[in-house]
């Protein structure tokens, strides 16, 4: 079935999509690259690829800057190669393209990972739109989860609403904190601990680690889940109650130092049941669905915008937002106007 | 003809548009709530205090967790408003509700202002989508604008690519560092130094401020501006040589001591002489054709999701995501049906 011929793309690309069905890593590589600048067939290609999609594991990883994310992410994939499981590690920069040199000097220290060819190594920096960083990971995603491979490690670089939307691609999501950063609160103002399915206490051999830890368990305890989640969503009190005893998952924070595997190989463990337990509850199918609408509307909103470049003559475009700013007419109007031209009448 | 009666809706929400317009500071809130609720009606009325805005200079404050600002926000509005300009201050909190908590303790901080009936304060958090709280906080800024605060202080919370565009809704941004916050490129890595049109060393009174003052002058120089802004976007070398001697804004690295007020009057003659600049440069006019451009297409996405949603049954858009899930579908032929149900043929 993977040496089916594939339509609407060239020769040349469908060969390379026999070539990621067949698991090779310089065609993965290729693809990506094609994605990344977003050209038209790679789109209709990775359309192709999805039939073959769905198996792998996403793992997203998260935190603020200086918890330690990609040691963290190499131990992690150490574990889990013994395990005999190939791996993509895709780290996503939702920082801008003049800085990406910082991103890069982080992925030197993966570097123990790369001659093994059941890894994958991606970095996705942004080029100026979070949109257009969300879609290409995404599509990312889709390739390598059809090239075979069975978890896709998905760390981002920092910890604001960015990261979580793109966390929120992710089966399960790791959050990590260090102890001593000066400030603990910070993981609560950045909003990430309601995405947490595990809590990652790294660099814990250094002092305060374990009032991190305990910080943590408190807030998890006072927190509207009581330490436990339901389909990715939070449910009103009654409901939860009623839940809870059924499929709840206990949201562990576990203790690691990184630099020396300390505690990795039971962070690999729980990474594993966590996902046997969104199968076995039925949560599995609801996260692909929540996935699937986010995914689909990105690409609405995508094809709306390129419709209208080609029904609107970029003249006209500029002639009315320059009246915007005029405030010659006002934005909502604009809109409905740019609308009429291209949706029909009710 | 501020009092001119409004076509579209209601008389008590008619009677509240004159309150704004008059610039009274209840009034402003009632319908605060109204855009944040996202109601019809809400919308209308912002529309039609849009003709009596673009007078408002909106300055832009981000930086990451700790840098202080929320005491520099405090000091920067009590010398304006010592200079007579009447301030609105946002400030966005990109975090989650669940975790909004922490924000609002940083705002008492600012009760220092809060006799002042010249300046008004509101805090905006997210509810759980990033588009929505840029569309909420774009509304509000109008809804500032056409109350005649003359200038708008926009704080946001975080350092990632979310605040930044969140900040691009500013004519002048500031992004405050502070010394020894631990690592020196924390800044770069969130990628917001390229926004920046003033950099603030804040604390500059702590250990380590030459040294975090160095660094940003340094990094001005080495990167691809040479220091300065052009309209807003990267110029490609040849002609960023040409228009440099013409209009070019010399980014300054400014040191203050917010909660002593130290350094923030000269902070204050920047932001005022940034806008003169904008103004005298014609920028200004290219920065709200910006903020237009991106206005508009923001309202695009909500009105064709919100037009799909009318379009297509509840039933049928679940069938379709399903088997989106279930990989029955790709998503892209997903979207191109839905879009199909809207959009005329071309």
């Amino acid at each position: 079935m993977r040496s089916a011929p594939l339509f609407g793309v060239s020769s040349g690309v469908n060969e390379l999509l026999q070539k990621v069905l067949a698991g090779q890593p310089r065609a993965v590589a290729r693809l990506l690259t094609l994605v990344e600048n977003s050209e038209v067939e790679a789109q209709t290609a990775v359309s192709h690829l999805y039939p073959h999609t769905g198996n792998a594991h996403i793992i997203g990883i998260t935190g603020p800057p200086g918890a330690g994310k990609s040691s963290l992410v190499t131990a992690l994939a150490k574990t889990l190669r013994r395990q005999g499981f190939r791996l993509g590690i895709i780290a996503v920069d939702p920082s801008s393209p003049f800085t990406g040199g910082a991103l890069l000097g982080d992925r030197v220290r993966m570097r123990d990972l790369a001659g093994d060819r059941g890894v994958f190594i991606r970095s996705m920096a942004s080029r100026g739109s979070l949109g257009g960083l969300a879609r290409a990971t995404s599509a990312a995603i889709q390739v390598l989860d059809a090239a075979g491979y069975d978890k896709i490690l998905l760390e981002t670089v920092g910890a604001g609403q960015a990261e979580v939307d793109v966390a929120s691609a992710a089966h399960t999501t790791l959050v990590i904190e260090a102890p001593g950063m000066g400030d603990d609160v910070q993981s609560i103002k950045a909003g990430i601990l309601e995405i947490a399915d595990i809590l990652v206490v790294n660099k814990a051999d250094k002092p305060g680690a374990d009032h991190t830890v305990k910080s943590l368990e408190m807030m998890l305890h006072l927190g509207p889940l009581g330490g436990t989640r339901h389909h990715g969503r939070v449910l009103a009190a009654p409901q939860m109650v009623a839940e809870k005893a059924k499929d709840a998952w206990q949201i562990p924070v576990l203790r690691t130092v990184a630099i020396t595997e300390g505690g990795i190989e039971l962070l690999a463990e729980r990474v594993v049941a966590h996902r046997a337990h969104l199968l076995a509850t039925g949560q599995w199918l609801a996260r692909e669905r929540a996935r699937s609408e986010r995914e689909v509307e990105r690409l609405l909103q995508d094809r709306l915008l390129a419709r209208l470049q080609t029904a609107v003559l970029p003249t006209e475009r500029e002639v009315l937002l320059t009246a915007v700013a005029q405030r010659q007419i006002d934005p909502y109007t604009a809109a409905d106007q740019l609308m009429a031209l291209v949706l029909k009448k009710r």
